[in-house]
């Protein structure tokens, strides 16, 4: 590898040949229609008639881009970038562009005049490109609009890519966000053994939309003290407006190379084992600081646009009907000189891709990037290495998560050579009761260990960190870049990444739509120590809304499944595992559940995804008088329990029980892609049988899936009603209104003609709902006729 | 002020009997509900039936607390602790019963024996007092469970409480998260001299759940240098597991003092004049390094606990089943020596009590703890002021955030004094057109200053940083306080803190059942840059899903309010502004917008929340033929131009206009208290007549508060159904289905026996909707008949 070395004068102007050229390109986007190679003076109709786009960042997203072609090109370094100021689509776009990625992709638009004004049409303009990265921008795996997890992302993507260099640009604006800021911290589980290397390049330009940034206001040794606090070694790089471009270029040149020998001296001491004496490395990062829209207008109506937050978006507005601000960016966009760029056919020439690189190790055409392209099947274990046996239903119990920890460490095993597994999760692993899966693989961690350690170490693939944030943005990367993982989390607190995970469902959306993104391994949660088992906890840690926030989402995406026991846990998590272009919320509990099913039934009840039971029920041939609905561990006890005691107490009533565990079978086939049809959902819940649903979450969900089915209005929800606190697991249920006694009491006033025995046996279920409320205060713990229940089976 | 000096050996001692006490009464909340003061050998039926609580961290936040009683009684400083490990609340329940304040506000738990026993049995049990700080434990602002925001709320506690101590202690689980990471860099907004000091105690006990944590793993000058990046001067104190706890109280009080002299000079400097020149403070903050579960059980079956993971919950399980393991429990809270802390009658005795303060110094009785008690009404400018006038509807238009920005001038201007309100917002009050706030207040600034600089100052109460979980932690902390506040956020990203938006709805209804918390004022947000109007941005910016999610939380608190126009968002505003106990999310549009209502004519249909628009609608007295409903500002443009085009077409429909502000009204009244009775309900929406809405957000949400509605059968509902880009505001509409001729033919299709003359009304608005599509593409711009479109009056 090349020493760093001052870049000869032809290389650094070679490099600056690529800068303008790239910087042409993303001004061209925000502005024309046409006449893309200036070859006429600049008239009106040349422009575009709204001008959309972030220029303020583009400069400086190309400079990094310019870079790493040249380490590439130079080093045969296999590199991704992670475009954390993605606003700046128009940077990266133009990087594809030039390396000619995007033409092969997008014939429509060749790396030629014609293909140019193409480009510049489509940027930000209804039907074309988005103004931010989206999955239309190859090399790109996020979207330029949330802020807050390139570095994530990043650290996602060099998980199990030894060989990978991903450099992930974080601006200072999005420095400021929390999931960023705690992101750096990522580097004590990157593994320099089986992890490839991220490089953080922060770039300070000073502003965000209308402010300064904190991080570019601070003095520089306070910065480094941040940085080396983060555990990085940071090279500063720093150009000021009168820096001359070749000086810059000299500078980074310099940083980059830098970086790069003191990865490979990382990597090369870690995989011939030399790093467990010499401790936790410390990756180099990069400072740029250039001013923000460098390149661009310095002033317009004499106040500063160049290194100001006046150069955020549009710098020079209103060129369409001012002449004199017509010459200044016509002005503007020859200072690049495109004629030296561009050959008379609008192709770039020699110089210009002298240090770009080609083939699959092109930032447009990195295979990483476009993940599907690597994605293999799962090797997953058969069922029945993990399967409990259920004799009859009810007979026994079983921790429903503690049987899919065996199904995952079946999968951590047998993924241990190919490394495309991974499960994340903050610090829950063991309380979500997974901990079989240590048994396949330890915990990552590259901090300090000690002796009395237990799980944790160097080359684990199970990665805990206190950070909801952090969990999920590295699934987000692995998942993006072609692997499979699983994100496990008490249930209340994936409501922290709810945001992120809508972007994500927006993500896998959109890349459907684009003809050359293959599709990914689904995001998989798994959410558990869910709202009704909050023993130790309380009212914080009670809210089942996750589910409600995901199925407001793109419905091609997402998928939500609420198995009721422990055989269907696993029979959802192996179908979820094998599935591609969703998101996947199973909620799951972590304490003893009664079997339903035994492993076929299991199987059969998830692929229909919905059912009746009829060995709970006391259906004789000619329909229910009620349905008794269920969906959820919790919700399936509760109404088997009201069965039982229906069954007993008023034997002549027809009840069916319904159990749910593909929520998105009630919704309407135009809704959904799982929604049941109208015949369909009529034969299992009758078009007007009173229908008593024991749900999971919160009640309106059901309503609000089912609003235009004929039983609707027979429809009675019980379910979470944010009512909650530190008590006892039966008291959760009665507090809700979602107890057997008060759904036995649904029953009975919802089903008419039932008489005066009913009277009586309403009142007894009453009595004993009131009789628990006083057991439960006076002794702390539930009655035993609720503690020690067990379905009578028939 | 005194000099940091050793303590004495007495000074010492009393400290360390203080630690005591709170460290039996910690560990006696997890185990006993009887023999409170071990006047006899424990028996199992002293001890609860079930195990719950967090003893790893009491330690630690009992030996800050004691520590900040040393301070708040040696110098008179006014303080509140923020304790971030609120999972903790044994310890923070144990402060509040040692100083008495307790007893004050539960008068059935006194501070004696009895009283004693009763905190015991009463902690974490049914109807007791939950295992995580609430709003029942005196002196804290927050819930103990979702973890991250100590260190926002402290900042938010200080602002403007130049006399006021915050100290926050900062676990080492939740410093990895990603809120707390960027909280640290809330120094760079702290005014010294209007606000008051926060000394963050980052306390490393080393373990959470059952990971180690990352910073407790870190070199300790690397930590240093984290700490010093973040601008604070830190403390190291650290204790080993064989410290003597006299060592380390000296210690702690020796960096204690020297925080609090470092705090003193800076303000004094500062209050002074002198820090102008002097630059930004680097604040002191305290590292405290202990073992987890400190002083607790060393080891179970040979396993260590004590400084280790297994102490973080119940350190001693099963005791009451096992001899040997109560006989260890035994010794455990013997080893404390209660009967040298507590008299005869189970009062502390004065040696406990010498460094503990009184009256309002408490901890457990700070004021600024229970902020309702500080609170004074808002003196909010007439809204004469900033109304904007209407001399018929649609005549004109106007930016509603614009004149909303007014309001909050004069509001800021109005506060200038009393420094009791402040606008937070993530770098887009200008973009989200409310910069006349910057005519009555800078935005807040500590960091570097520049000459190119705008309204950045050091004294500015708007405080902008690119973070929601800041933004909004600050304003929580604000007005936990007893101060007033709003965020005002994009739309799209308030969704980035719903989690702790939903956690403070649960802190504020679960206080309204606490009899000595008094009200606080409203947590408001204004979410501007809507779903509808992206045209800079795309599909990641499209999002009004916030909505969906307050409306699950608990109805007493949340409200939500869709103006539809200037002046209905000052008369919501004001109104949000002037609630107690609430969270208010106001949506609205910072683009113009047609002005519907003059003052006097938002106030009466702010007053309703809910109206029929007779003027836009052509009922001749005997009830509509269809109802338009809508809520938002673009859904009121869309609906009254399908009304206008219905009045040209179909002039013999008899069309009813009605416009929803207060989206609760929908709601049946035993779900929410602004709901409607179902006789007004059906007198403003007809029983029976088909209802199209047109509403801002997800079109299920209206289904789901109205499902129990007569009309609900009739009701379609057109809304943001997840498609978006980059595009213009009428194609959003158009590719949403929500768009004027869509609702033309929403209504004719639903609308029975219309005749022929309604199916060539119906292709009509067909073909122009296609025209429009056509139009988009080819123009990248509107059609001029939607964007020139006026209310034609009438």
């Amino acid at each position: 590898m090349p020493e760093p070395m001052s870049l000869t004068d032809r290389e650094a102007e070679a490099l600056d040949a690529q800068w303008r050229a790239l910087n042409y390109l993303s001004a061209c986007q925000l502005y024309l229609r046409a006449n893309p190679l200036l070859r006429e003076p600049l008239r009106p109709e040349h422009i575009k008639p709204r001008l959309l786009g972030h220029w303020g960042t583009c400069p400086g997203l190309t400079l990094v881009h310019t870079h790493l072609n040249r380490l590439i090109s130079e080093r045969g370094q296999r590199a991704m970038g992670v475009w954390g100021p993605g606003h700046g689509a128009a940077a990266v776009l133009a990087g594809a562009w030039l390396d000619g990625s995007y033409q092969e992709l997008r014939p429509d638009v060749q790396r030629d005049g014609a293909g140019m004004e193409r480009l510049f049409a489509d940027f930000s303009q209804p039907g074309g490109v988005p103004s931010h990265t989206s999955p239309s921008v190859p090399g790109s795996i996020q979207e330029g609009g949330e802020l807050g997890y390139a570095l994530a992302h990043a650290y996602g993507a060099a998980f199990d890519n030894p060989d990978l260099l991903v450099c992930a640009v974080v601006g200072d604006g999005e420095a400021e966000t929390g999931p960023l800021a705690t992101s750096w911290h990522a580097n004590k589980f990157l593994d320099p053994v089986h992890d490839g290397a991220v490089l953080p390049v922060l770039h300070l330009n000073g502003y965000k939309i209308a402010n300064p940034t904190v991080l570019a206001r601070l003095p520089e040794d306070e910065l480094g003290a941040l940085m080396r606090g983060y555990g990085y070694e940071p090279l500063f790089v720093t150009a000021e407006q009168d820096t001359s471009p070749l000086e810059a270029h000299r500078a980074l040149a310099a940083a980059f190379d830098r970086a790069l020998e003191r990865i490979g001296a990382i990597q090369r001491a870690a995989r011939s084992g030399a790093v467990e004496a010499a401790g936790r490395p410390h990756w180099p990062m990069v400072v740029l600081r250039t001013p923000k829209g460098w390149s661009g207008p310095r002033e317009l109506d004499g106040e500063p646009v160049e290194g100001t937050w006046r150069s955020h978006q549009v710098p020079l507005p209103g060129v369409r009907d001012d002449p004199e601000r017509l010459r200044q960016l016509e002005e503007w966009l020859r200072s690049y000189r495109p004629e030296e760029l561009f050959d008379q056919d609008g192709r770039p020439r020699p110089e210009v891709l002298e240090c770009v690189p080609e083939g699959d190790l092109r930032l447009g055409a990195v295979p990483e990037a476009n993940g599907g392209r690597l994605l293999r099947e799962l090797p997953l274990p058969p069922l029945e290495s993990c399967a409990v046996p259920v004799e009859r239903p009810g007979a026994g119990a079983h921790e429903p998560t503690r049987a899919l920890g065996e199904l995952l460490r079946g999968l951590l095993a047998a993924t241990e050579d190919r490394r495309d597994f991974r499960l994340f999760g903050p610090d829950e692993t063991d309380s979500n009761h997974l901990s079989a899966v240590y048994a396949a693989s330890d915990r990552g961690w590259q901090a300090g260990l000690l002796g009395t350690d237990e799980h944790l170490g160097r080359h684990g693939r199970v990665l805990e960190v206190l950070s909801e944030h952090l969990c999920q943005g590295w699934l987000e990367g692995y998942v993006l870049t072609g692997r499979n993982g699983l994100f496990a989390s008490y249930e209340a607190f994936a409501n922290l990444v709810a945001s992120m995970a809508a972007q994500h469902v927006k993500w896998v959306h959109s890349a459907r739509e684009v003809s050359w993104r293959r599709p990914v391994a689904a995001l998989n949660y798994v959410l558990t120590s869910h709202a009704w088992r909050q023993d130790h906890n309380g009212f914080s840690h009670q809210d089942p809304g996750f589910i409600d926030h995901v199925l407001s989402k793109s419905p091609d995406v997402v998928r939500v499944y609420l198995p009721p026991d422990t055989n269907t846990l696993l029979c959802v998590a192996d179908h979820a595992l094998r599935t591609r272009d969703t998101v996947n919320v199973v909620v799951a509990g972590k304490h003893p559940c009664f079997d339903w099913l035994d492993l076929d039934q299991a199987r059969a009840h998830c692929a229909r995804g919905v059912g009746v039971w009829g060995w709970a029920g006391t259906e004789r041939g000619d329909g229910p008088d009620v349905v008794l609905a269920c969906a959820g561990d919790v919700p399936t006890q509760e109404t088997l329990a009201a069965a039982s005691l229906l069954r007993e107490w008023l034997p002549q009533l027809a009840v069916r029980v319904v159990n749910v565990v593909d929520i998105a079978r009630l919704m309407s086939p135009t809704e959904h892609p799982h929604g049941l049809s109208d015949a369909e959902f009529d034969t299992v819940f009758t078009r007007d049988r009173p229908v008593i649903f024991a749900y999971h979450g919160y009640p309106w969900l059901v309503h609000r899936l089912t609003y235009s089915r004929a039983v609707h209005g027979q429809l009675a929800v019980r379910g979470y009603r944010e009512s909650g606190s530190t008590t006892t697991p039966f008291d959760m249920v009665v507090r809700n209104g979602m107890d057997r006694y008060h759904l036995v009491m649904d029953v009975i006033d919802r089903t008419p003609g039932l008489g005066a025995r009913a009277a009586s046996v309403r009142q007894r279920a009453a009595d004993l709902r009131e009789r628990h409320r006083e057991y439960v205060l006076a002794h702390g713990a539930d009655m035993p006729e609720v503690t020690d229940w067990r379905w009578p089976g028939r």
